[in-house]
């Protein structure tokens, strides 16, 4: 019999990642693709995953489970996408889709939601290896966290706990891409952070939160958005460690990535804005921007059935897929 | 043998109350007696738990178990309030002290805290007896919810999940008795609405929320003071829903006796700050000042090991022990 593999497949609101990786832990090859929007993206997730078919044939593995993760309002149960704004996507029966296709109808596939598979992850090899209480908040596009209290994860009454990116912090403030005024969302994730810049300075050519916090020190506007989005940061996280008390929050996401520019400068707006609350360290994920990954790759384990065996994967393993001469192809 | 009963007693900021309870629901007698400050607490506490093993005597009942509920950070295990700013409590063995008084030293004693037993006593008898996920908003002298997800209360990492009185709503707002500004407590607490009222009017002799609410048609400053008090629930009840997603939230304390004057308002300015999110129901505990109390009496249940009982109790057997012919002590 050859050696069982998973495939992990992460949709992201820019680009799609598969990662196909052993039962060991091992990274055999990752690819990225464009997403697309609306039916398009399901076109690309579905050729993508031929695609990983054959490279799986190829490799001389057995792929024995596929985990897809979806931002938006997924319904894990049933593997319906309820609603996904950047996708374009409503009430999408993506697990039924994807097990339709003839190529990996005989494979186990689950669908899970992004950011909480990738507060799984970083539970299980990540930032939060040993905490039982902790919020991973991820500030990619969009800003979205996965809460675990006591070691399970807070779905709440609807399927739709987490959704601190649209906790208010600026009273009618900035309009949100949700329709709400003075959402997080709007001062911090990346989406509003070059959003904020752009009708500021009134220039277009500023397309990534690197470049934004690079021209800081020179360019006043690009100063004044990523202070203003920092402490937004601050007050949001104020209110989460108030309401839920973790011991540690893990930063993941693209704008994660600002690493300690972001790190050191929110930890002292918000140690400043807790007042007499004791502040919990805030660390940027060793998972790196692998965490939605690695919650792909761990929630395919579990659909082989073989989820225990990812808690022994440290998170050097993990963070280096992006680096196997394997994967080039997500790079 | 005689009958069981056990007492349940709630440490508020402004009063104590105790309530002697059947083991079939049914109050015996409840007194109320002044809190006090520091170590005349202590005293208050003391004597009262003296007077109702006397009590206890004169119905002709055996105590099987007391519970009680401590405002601040309590640690339930050790029995230790680490902090009560009404109180002016720190690192109390509150258990312990209790435990050695002679005339009680036999009967099995527990300490809790107080809005983590209301929630409880809500989920068991209150508005919220099927929910799994819901929140517990109490609005008295301060602010505090009960979180539960799934069943669980949340505790945090350091059992301090829940101080929702303590996000910000405000930027740069009005000072906090916490010294933070801005707090959702500075706003709108019986306590906070009280001294922004007088701040704002000048006037001294507005002694209850009651007062206030009643004064608001005709007296501007009582109807700015309410009305932003409201505007600061809303949101700082909007974020907490983004935050935990609970399927009801249920309103105990002294400001939730203003009813459909506070359900009403808040409920519109809740689903207009909301947006897109549906606005779970919010609902006035049928307990109304009773869940503390209420929370106290499970809680000596479970001391006592027969908690499972009180699940049979009704919300309208509960809420009229405040209405006992032999409860009048404590009205």
């Amino acid at each position: 019999m050859r050696p069982g593999a998973v495939l992990g497949v992460d949709i992201g609101g820019t680009s799609v990642t598969a990662d196909l990786v052993t039962c060991d832990g091992v990274s055999l090859e990752a690819r990225r693709r464009p997403t697309g929007h609306g039916d398009a993206a399901l076109d690309t997730l579905a050729s993508l995953l031929v695609e990983c078919a054959g490279m799986a044939a190829t490799h001389g593995v057995q792929l024995q489970g596929i985990g897809v993760l979806s931002p938006g309002h997924v319904e894990e149960v049933s593997g319906v996408v309820h609603f996904a704004s950047n996708l374009g996507w409503r009430e999408v029966p993506l697990a039924a889709a994807l097990r339709r296709i003839p190529e990996i109808a005989e494979v186990p596939l689950t669908v899970g939601h992004d950011v909480r598979w990738a507060g799984i992850a970083e539970g299980t090899f990540g930032a939060a290896r040993d905490a039982r209480d902790y919020a991973v908040l991820s500030i990619g596009t969009g800003i979205a966290a996965c809460l675990v209290a006591d070691g399970a994860v807070l779905s709440g009454a609807t399927g739709s706990a987490g959704e601190v990116g649209h906790a208010t912090v600026v009273a009618d403030g900035d309009l949100c891409a949700c329709g709400r005024r003075g959402c997080l969302d709007a001062y911090a994730s990346g989406g509003g952070l070059l959003r904020r810049y752009a009708a500021r300075s009134g220039r277009s050519d500023v397309d990534s939160v690197a470049e934004l916090v690079a021209a800081r020190d020179h360019d006043h506007d690009a100063r004044v958005v990523w202070d203003e989005g920092v402490d937004a940061l601050a007050a949001g996280l104020c209110t989460l460690i108030m309401t839920i008390d973790p011991a540690v929050i893990s930063l993941v996401g693209g704008v994660s990535r600002a690493g300690v520019a972001l790190t050191q400068q929110l930890g002292e707006r918000l140690s400043a804005e807790a007042g007499w609350k004791s502040v919990p360290p805030l660390v940027v994920s060793p998972l790196h921007a692998m965490s939605g990954r690695a919650g792909a790759v761990l929630l395919g384990m579990q659909s082989a059935g073989c989820e225990k065996h990812a808690a022994t994967w440290s998170a050097q393993d993990v963070s280096a897929w992006g680096r196997s001469p394997h994967a080039e192809g997500a790079r």
